[in-house]
């Protein structure tokens, strides 16, 4: 692969991989089918949205890619500290809520970035891979974050065995509601700024961004198989509410990406379709002790090394 | 009244608005009663919050009045560029959720800050007045949006002319969602850093202050009146759960407030008091053309000057 193509090759993995990641939840809803909604960007690029609402097992879900450019908005230059430059950004992000509590929300997102020079975006000044993914569940069983842990650990350990532990801690800092005192969920990967060095080429992270973008599935999927059958009742949906709203919380109020997207003039409707379809907010929602309710909320105070975690 | 004594009858005055709405409040429900929270602050000081829920008119409602004090937070040595300090602030700040959609709900607060050379609080370096009020209709009547305009602006104007135009504007101005283009709402008053000057004493200051919350049962509770046996059905309460997630939206995004007491350790409880109960959030939700939900929209894209308006 040329240095000049990643882009390129970038663009097409992100189309591949929406496909072939709301197939297989289609298929698995067996119902509520994908839409697509095409937006332009103001000033350059624009993106592919595709979002199915009110399924069977998927209450709320996005699978979203876009590759914008242009002119760099004043925040990132400000935050770059440069006073003029030109950029490519693109990428995929997903978010899914489903409907049943037992079924817990995931995350996940793949994204490169380049700077440049000029308005041709000829000469390369910078460029980084980013991305993430992280399962939050309402009602935890142990095997399901462990199981999403591990299978994030071995497409890691393929590139270095140091890039796992690394990205793992940097997700449990990342998704920390800190005015709770609480993470978002269990964790997985958090990675941003991965440049080429001695070590690594771009290749070389355009090849663990990539692998880490095509294991979603294996990460998430079996999981939601293991729990799309388990009963539940008002009671669960109830705590599934309130527990969205600390999602909405973490979002508005924490995620750099979400308040970055909103002020640099991206698309609202793209943005905000990772909010969960319906929330609850009650003054000091308490949970019964020796409950299940209340395991999860301990289970969120400190991060647990799932991937080692012994279930028993 | 003395000058050194403005802190305490400040105290005085928050601690009787908060027992007279709430008094009226319950009266007004006719089933619910609001509960009491004391709550202590690490640093100093403390609150009592008064909460309401699950009532026949009010869904969700928080009057809670705080008095609190210690070392200047970093935050705010930052913001006014002091090194060391210390501070006192008290208010009382209430937001109202109400079942039915055609009842809209309603934000208001008045508050009083001193900064002080010495930790004994004895020097005081600065002084001001802060408050304001907003209705957040999902259903607009215009005449309710009047009344409560013209109810703030005649208590604006026993003291000057110019008062209710230009904190009417900074209302307009602050309780606005950049990322929608959209108001809040349909508007009040919103004043901040009311310090003495050669016009005003802080005499005056916390005459017109309280001045606002005093007329704050006024400005509202007709409003109830008038509404609170309008039909409707689930179209609308629809309609009322995704106007409230763009109300959250503020909240957390925009308010200055919110994100202050966040991350200088208010308690986080009584801060997000002011989420509404039940929310939801579509993607891309769209308004039929023509219908009363259009017709908000429509309203709150361009700020009215609802004192003067005529309703025909």
């Amino acid at each position: 692969m040329e240095k000049k193509s990643i882009k390129d090759h970038f663009i097409e993995y992100i189309r591949n991989l929406q496909d072939g990641i709301c197939s297989r939840l289609e298929d698995m809803d067996n119902g509520a089918r994908f839409h697509f909604d095409d937006w332009e960007r103001e000033g350059g690029g624009g993106g592919h949205s595709g979002i199915i609402e009110k399924g069977k097992i998927f209450e709320k879900g996005g699978v979203s890619i876009s590759t914008v450019h242009g002119r760099l908005p004043e925040l990132i230059r400000e935050r770059f500290e440069v006073e003029r430059g030109w950029f490519w950004a693109g990428g995929l992000s997903l978010v899914i809520h489903p409907r049943s509590p037992m079924v817990p929300p995931v995350h996940a997102d793949v994204r490169y970035f380049e700077l440049y020079e000029d308005p041709e975006m000829s000469e390369v000044r910078d460029q980084w891979f980013g991305g993430g993914l992280d399962l939050t569940p309402c009602y935890l069983w142990d095997e399901d974050a462990v199981h999403f842990h591990r299978v994030l650990k071995s497409a890691c350990d393929q590139f270095g065995g140091e890039l796992y532990p690394a990205f793992k801690k940097e997700c449990d800092t990342y998704f920390y509601n800190e005015h709770r005192s609480e993470g978002r969920g269990v964790g997985g990967l958090f990675f941003d700024y991965l440049r080429p060095t001695d070590k690594r080429t771009a290749e070389d992270w355009y090849a663990f961004t990539t692998e880490v973008g095509s294991v979603f599935p294996e990460s998430y999927l079996p999981i939601v198989e293991r729990r799309k059958d388990e009963p539940y009742d008002a009671r669960h949906r109830y705590f599934q509410e309130i527990r969205r709203g600390r999602y909405v919380e973490f979002n508005l109020i924490h995620d750099r990406g979400t308040l970055f997207g909103l002020k640099t003039g991206g698309r609202t409707e793209s943005i905000l379709m990772s909010l969960p379809p319906r929330v609850r907010w009650d003054y000091d929602f308490t949970v019964e002790e020796g409950s299940r309710e209340a395991y999860l909320l301990e289970r969120l105070k400190n991060p647990v090394d799932w991937a080692e975690y012994d279930e028993k």
